[in-house]
């Protein structure tokens, strides 16, 4: 990818933010220091971690990339000492966090193809990088997967989005420009989902069985 | 496995099974439609995914295998629209449940072996397939995996199996007749267990410590 | 490591103890014996596993092994048949507890620098083989897990053995007699903060937010 040459920045940052969120339910959960950052290195890279692992890229680079780690890392140190302030800023973490879902989209679901998966496989690893980390982070604090039941499109955008990169794939303009279209794609749609209150549907009533939800 | 012809219309129709007990799971935790469908995958294929990752199949056939996938997408869809009538058939899931932890358990025992693991390593990924999916999906739900507390016999019919297909493979006996023989044991067991309630013991309770369970 | 003749020996003893521990949370949620095996399994030898996973080394040890998994599996029987006694021994298991964290970190910190890892992943996957197996007994009884929360250093030992074994190895310093000195020292901390409760630090909290934790 050396035309997308601002992607390690970006995700960089994106780990940077997915840790934060992890930093955050750990305090939440007076966690100690250690499952602080161990919330922030799993809300953060956990996602690449379990693409990694499904595709045989080991060691994860989520366990061995110094600057991925150290990313990791600062977030959780940011959120550990930040977070009485950090927590009123909960609209704009959502906003990054959206910027996160849409870079490791993108990533994930290249290095899914680069590494000879199918289609269907990248698509799966590409939505894997997006929501795993969130997903590991609420498993190790006791809770459901927010992804699963929330409603709010979350994990709808990265799918899309996946979809896009393994079609510009395959028609081989698979180029910084498709690549940040699809990105900015799936940023919109995650925000606008946030702004919006859009939501996923709930399980299907049939016609006769009425009742709340 | 030339012998076993209809195997693979057998797995398909394991993991759309498992697949329909995953997104019913998952509609009574009210998941949204991504979650009943990740559920749906998850119970269908989440032990055949966690096999693959242990012997170094990657990627694992659970993300890369349309076919397979089609087939948790059919279960989970199913599931999403027919859960109020399906609710009440919960017998006949148990019974295609069984036959699907048959032959996931045979399927899975032969592929470890085929990979070269020991003995012990293939029945240990044997059972995995057989049960994994249903522990991923209680997992994922916020419950504790069932088949490790619920007595019934569910794990015990697919281990015994497990053996019995290393035994097979050990003397070369391990053709569509023997297998066949192998799956239809664990079906039979296992159904004999929801039958007559047949019970794993609970805790040990030495003569002095009495007590309720 | 033929310098560290002691090794096989007391890594069968680790996964013992380890087992126990597994074994003991099972009980007490009454899971049925299949389930308290499991438990047994993955607290003796989970670690290990997430380890060999992580590294590429598949299938891990922690499912081929005969001596680890009969270790596992009596560690698991002995609590089975003796915890009414055994819960009384809380503070003798704790001990030999602290010297399988020991062990583990050793030999996963060398495991992953014989595997060509860098010497971040290393010590990651030298803590996860020490505390990754209490992690999965703990989210395998629906609990989070108690490494990340309790407060009382357990991580940190084993965080600051797997530097110095990663020091050791790069100053080809890593024999019998230096790495027993790191497993010596990750034991005797370990057992200095169950004696004196030593205690990892909670969320932060700012100047001004008080309160109670």
């Amino acid at each position: 990818m050396p035309e997308l040459l601002a992607q390690p920045l970006l995700e960089v940052a994106g780990v940077f933010v997915g840790a934060m969120s992890g930093a955050l339910a750990a305090v939440r959960k007076q966690f100690d220091i250690f499952g602080i950052l161990v919330l922030a290195w799993a809300a953060g890279l956990g996602g690449g971690v379990l693409r990694d692992v499904l595709i045989g890229a080991v060691p994860p680079v989520g366990i061995s990339d110094l600057r991925l780690m150290a990313a990791a890392l600062a977030g959780g140190l940011v959120m550990y000492f930040g977070h009485p302030r950090l927590e009123r800023a909960r609209r704009v973490i959502n906003v990054l966090d959206a910027g996160a879902l849409a870079l490791f989209t993108v990533v994930g679901t290249l290095k899914g193809l680069e590494y000879g998966t199918t289609a269907l496989a990248a698509v799966v690893v590409g939505v894997l990088t997006g929501v795993g980390g969130g997903m590991l982070r609420d498993l190790l604090t006791g809770e459901v997967p927010v992804v699963l039941h929330h409603r709010q499109l979350y994990a709808v955008p990265a799918l899309l989005g996946s979809v896009a990169v393994v079609a510009l794939w395959h028609v081989e303009w698979a180029g910084g420009l498709g690549l940040g279209a699809v990105a900015a794609g799936v940023f919109v749609l995650r925000v606008a989902a946030l702004r919006f209150r859009l939501n996923a549907p709930g399980p299907w009533r049939g016609s006769g069985s009425g009742g709340a939800g």
